[in-house]
């Protein structure tokens, strides 16, 4: 843990593979300011090279995920007036935030989000670029820009890959707010919890898997699923078969075989 | 209402903000003609400058969206054989009703599909160009072209777009028709009416939240929405955020935050 | 029947328009073997040019579908060290069973998938690449790949082509297993049977359906349809239209549209 940044905007707790990473803005639900986006971008790049991290949950404090963009931030961007040859600041704010939720996207780890209350613009976003997204029965997700004659520019694009364009035109374009059942239908997520309890217990269910799964595999099949659609299928098959190759014959694919042999948990899965 | 093209296969109602289309050939559930292709093309087009129009509702007469391509029009085309480095008329006719289905795609108006009785060949095709889709009980989605001997040509792409390849390719290679509910749950449809007094409620309520959001915001939006997954995701945030920028210091974005904070509707919000 | 390779690890039987192919190693759960590759891989380069075969049925004997990979074949390929110059064992033996797949999914013919018990690692690919699946009650789906250290690495980019990412990221990285109903509702499947007696309904049906699509427009559309997000739409559509003309002038074209107005079935969808 003492290599992790010092957060003002998060609260940061390892638990056995997990690193729980908790928005802890309770008093505006959360607002994404560019401060936690920071923070937020920070954390993500120093477990990058952490090998006892291999999943990180998001979660927000006080009952709300994230309601979106701050308002203060977005004062103090009109305020300031772009320099001679300068970036718009509400470019720039608008830009960093999308910068960090690709960070997100294409993590290493296994990133669970865990979603109740507002998960609003910004929030919704977040959501969106997580490998597993449980859902609290309290959530509401939506893009709520257009009504406020802006656009969820760093967001939409996050929600087309998420649920696909016929779904995501009708959530933007008319700027609706669906709630935790309607999300799961539409893929924004992938379960729903009736209650707290039942939240913990999803989210155990899903840590215990990551750590059932070899992480350095787990890392290359994200890279590898990133991949498709972007590159010709042919090439992207002939490189997988390159990384099965290295992977079966690594220490991990030693293990992994032998473990299966003998019966035995492999040695990653084993609970520390 | 006066700059509208007079329309001999559609009926054309301004109500509001959305500009009701209703395809009018119920003699022959709708079919869609040469003609009807023509007017819908020059609808659209008219609409694009027209800013009192923000939604385009369409539906057809008499109980069926729109059964197909129109039988004569076929059987002008057998008739005419191309001169020598002349198109096929086949290929006019065929690639004409593509045409237009990209501009109702590409429309910067919100596009609301009610969709009743047949919603066949070029009608389902039609359909799933829709930003919004809402079908009665009676709705029947299919494309039968293969069973007559021909091909789904600009169809099929369009099907592949709203609901993947997945879905696309078993309806269109065994020829199925669908009911309203399976066409909800592929994604063809978002929302099943059970009555058509649900059908009106369902629709009132789009337009409603149509109204609730920023004209220009929604156009920019839908633009940005067709971009994902035809260029780098980097680039295309790159130009979201100066979009993001330019509609944040825009009349739009200066009413719609004023709006906001004195916690008043904003100006396009305002019923007339 | 003369014509199909003979077959050491596969059961082919010709029923009316579909060719049955059983996977026939039930003692191991019809694990893939090399040998199993080669000989799918032969069966379906045969059936291309066979107008007589316009469905190919992949159907698993013993209540399995496929368990995945052959451990037999990956301890032979341990044992291998590759020449100088020479490709990775592992290499081929994983790289030849994507190409088998890549063909499965570009096979001219309807492709039906009846999925029972286990259909994990490569059995999940195969099944992916269907153009309608059915699960029967027992099924069971997976990616069990990381669990053992190594990565699904010619099976999960056919699972995000067939489910999208944000379904394939938690299956591949949770290293999940999900029964018929949740394949079905994750599009894995399109359909679940409650018992071996509806599982042959729905087959039937099928192949009904089969019959009753002209077998070059099948051929076409599927070509098609796997063009869609790897061209320009409007390319995509020009060259459709092209065939579309050339379809309805061909002797598919003029038998559908005759026996249509004759009110008779077309030739190719008349029971033998």
């Amino acid at each position: 843990m003492e290599n992790l940044p010092h957060c003002e905007t998060l609260i940061l707790e390892k638990q056995g593979p997990a690193l729980h990473v908790t928005i802890n803005r309770p008093d505006v639900r959360n607002a994404m300011s560019l401060e936690m986006v920071a923070e937020l971008s920070a954390v993500f790049s120093q477990v990058e090279g952490d090998t006892s991290i291999r999943a990180v949950v998001l979660r927000g404090a006080g009952g709300h995920f994230c309601a979106g963009g701050d308002i203060k931030d977005m004062a103090g961007a009109r305020g300031q007036k772009p320099a001679e040859g300068e970036e718009d600041p509400f470019y720039r704010l608008n830009r960093a935030f999308g910068q960090m939720i690709q960070q997100v996207n294409e993590s290493s780890k296994v990133v669970i989000a865990v979603t109740e209350g507002a998960v609003m613009g910004g929030g919704f976003g977040l959501a969106c670029v997580s490998d597993m997204a449980i859902a609290g029965p309290s959530a509401k997700f939506g893009m709520p820009e257009t009504t406020l004659g802006v656009i969820p520019a760093q967001i939409a694009p996050f929600v087309v890959e998420r649920i696909g364009l016929t779904q995501a035109r009708r959530l933007a374009l008319l700027g609706l707010r669906v709630d935790a059942n309607e999300a799961c239908r539409l893929g924004i997520v992938h379960q729903v919890a009736e209650s707290e309890v039942e939240i913990d217990e999803f989210l155990g269910h899903a840590v215990e898997r990551v750590r059932q799964c070899a992480p350095n595999a787990t890392a290359e099949t994200k890279a590898l699923l990133h991949r498709v659609g972007h590159e010709s299928m042919s090439g992207l098959l002939d490189s997988a078969a390159e990384k099965f190759a290295l992977a079966i014959r690594s220490d991990e694919g030693s293990e992994g075989t032998l473990a299966f042999m003998q019966k035995r948990p492999a040695s990653w899965a084993a609970s520390e």
